[in-house]
């Protein structure tokens, strides 16, 4: 049988990461090209105290149907917890929880843009996203990055030109797949220029709580006083991403449509997850708990920067990022980037991320890859940037 | 501030449902408009075992990212299982697990269907399904029921004029909201109509494990020699649906693109309530669990259609459901339907669903109400349908 497929998912591939992390399934690789956070830094106590507590008192809303928008108590923490951080604004602004940030940021599409109207990202991008929106099949369209967020120039020729722009799509700290932070002045320009030309924003934070150095930048929701910002975020770093909780804070009017979407995706999010981060957040100290996150993350950023430093060609550059799970290594325009990571993998057993996994056509030429220091144990860390820096100057010095 | 959203999405409204369900937040409302499986027939105990075990033994595995297919051993099982019932085909099909198989449905239509494109249900049908599909802005066509499935001269219709027919949508055991089942017969004409007109069938098979009275008919996959039927179910009414755990199999070539829809949609379902579901079937007894859910279902059931026949105007006509949640009642074309449900709410405080809110335009006229009776206590059940008779009688003998 032939089998015809819609038009909006007939060219959308499996995420080029997956290539890769097939080689990361042999035990012997060291992976260096994953995304997840530290298992170390999952509260398992709290969690397992949690839900024996919450199976035996009252299991039944644990495990029945509940209400699409999510757990009660859960959104009127997260209220008020993003309204001190100003992304809830309480006169205009509705919060709904979602199963992780990856739907609040495809419905948010969905609810927003028809087929062929122009969605604006970062270039590089997550992959994840770029391809939640590809599945809606809509105008993708890259801006260059500054090492302090997109070019202004370039977004500001974006807006002007492109086919019905609807969305800027912005991960302002700490950014998959570079760990770039976009500026003060550039999140004020983004939403400045957003508003210019009447198209609103999608600002998608899932690692600002794992800032480990330097200080918090207001987010752009922050600035919000025309109702153009749609903000999400998730519990995936900061309790555990198995969990799938995210959240989404918008205008109300968004917030009733991307409700109406939720619950034909998948009705609801899976209520014990819901009510395991609310307690968690109610009955533990949430704050000392992302102390000790970022303290584990330091550590391993700055265990990385030293064993690249040392060990990898002068050729390649790094970005030094002060949050988040990734470094942004970039290669001379004469180097070749996927003989590189090919042979690091294939050869050596080190895997990373081509840079070409996150553009919007993956054909198109990256001289960069990505780093994780979240996943790797300390000595796979060590061991892997000794690998890669070999290899490394080998090929290009 | 004015927002604009996608065709998509601007006509999309939230279930008519929600708007009777108001009613039941009024703890004095006996409600008989859930959906809701007996909170008396989960395996609070085992689940509680299971996860204190999980959370003691292996901790990360039910808390870090897992892949987007679903947790294998889980798969493995759900495999074995539908191949034993014939709705797994170990040589063309492939297996997943989805959020609920409200996901299921979703993204079949999501892969299948582009906008325009026309996609035909049982009329009435489940009021969330036809949202989901609603929501790729594709045509519906409803299709009438008779008591043994689908009209077959209007489905032949349905598939001769419409206008590029895709897909066809069927809920052949204990349909929702009618309680009917498809004949044998009828399964193999339907079956046989697809294949002559080349579309595809979804099979949504939620009840088929609560069947309480008869004896089982085989599945329309389990016919499927041509590789056109994609079947769905769920863990939702035989163990628990807070948990948002189904699964959907069907070819390879489907699966691959349904797999692709769902990573960018939330990149895996919870991975706990994966692995409680997979220990669930591994170290309990299933068959003799799903025995207790079939006694609680079956009491509840007779104990309604008892209250009906003894209380109910002769003027109401019933389904004698022999599994399932629900039962459908129908007045006579002179008799207002919409108006008994308010009355009933309203001024006697005892909810149900007006037949509309399962009609693809809920504008059309019904002369039917849905009843639920696998929520409500058996005091609130015999009560309710006490209230019911009694108002019926007033309005219609």
């Amino acid at each position: 049988m032939n089998y015809e497929f819609s038009d909006k998912v007939t060219g959308l591939q499996p995420s080029a990461i997956r290539e890769i992390l097939k080689f990361t399934s042999d035990p012997t690789v060291i992976s260096l090209a994953a995304g997840n956070p530290a298992p170390e830094a999952f509260p398992v106590k709290e969690i397992a105290e949690i839900t024996e507590r919450l199976l035996k008192t009252n299991p039944v809303d644990a495990l029945q149907y509940s209400i699409t928008e999510g757990y009660t108590p859960l959104r009127e923490t997260m209220k008020e917890r993003m309204a001190a951080s100003g992304c809830f604004n309480p006169d205009s602004d509705d919060l709904i929880i979602t199963s992780g940030a990856q739907q609040a940021n495809e419905l948010s599409c969905k609810v927003l843009l028809n087929e062929g109207d122009t969605l604006i990202c970062e270039a590089p991008s997550f992959i994840g996203s770029l391809n939640a929106f590809k599945s809606y099949h809509v105008n993708l369209v890259g801006v260059e990055m500054d090492s302090d967020g997109m070019n202004l120039e370039a977004l500001e020729t974006a807006l002007k030109n492109a086919n019905k722009p609807k969305l800027i799509y912005i991960i302002p700290n700490f950014q998959n797949p570079t760990g770039l932070c976009t500026s003060l002045e550039k999140r004020k320009a983004v939403y400045e220029l957003a508003k210019k030309y009447g198209v609103m924003i999608l600002e998608d934070n899932p690692y600002g709580d794992i800032r480990f150095a330097g200080k918090d930048i207001p987010s752009i929701k922050s600035m919000d006083k025309d109702g153009i910002v749609i903000y999400s975020g998730t519990f995936s770093k900061v309790l555990a991403p198995g969990l799938r909780v995210g959240y989404v804070s918008a205008p109300k009017p968004i917030i009733q449509k991307i409700v109406v979407c939720k619950q034909v995706s998948d009705v609801h999010t899976n209520i014990m997850a819901q009510i395991i981060c609310d307690e968690y957040m109610r009955n533990y100290d949430m704050n000392a708990h992302l102390e000790e996150i970022r303290a584990i993350y330091r550590h391993k950023c700055g265990l990385m920067i030293s064993k690249i430093d040392k060990n990898f060609s002068d050729k390649i550059t790094c970005t030094r990022p002060e949050g988040g799970l990734f470094i942004w290594a970039t290669l001379p325009e004469n180097c070749d980037m996927m003989s590189f990571c090919k042979t690091a993998v294939e050869k050596y057993k080190v895997a990373v991320v081509p840079g070409t996994a996150f553009l919007i056509d993956d054909n198109e030429t990256s001289h960069s890859f990505r780093l994780n220091f979240s996943t790797p144990t300390d000595e796979q860390l060590v061991k892997g940037c000794e690998i890669l820096g070999k290899l490394s100057k080998e090929m290009f010095d």
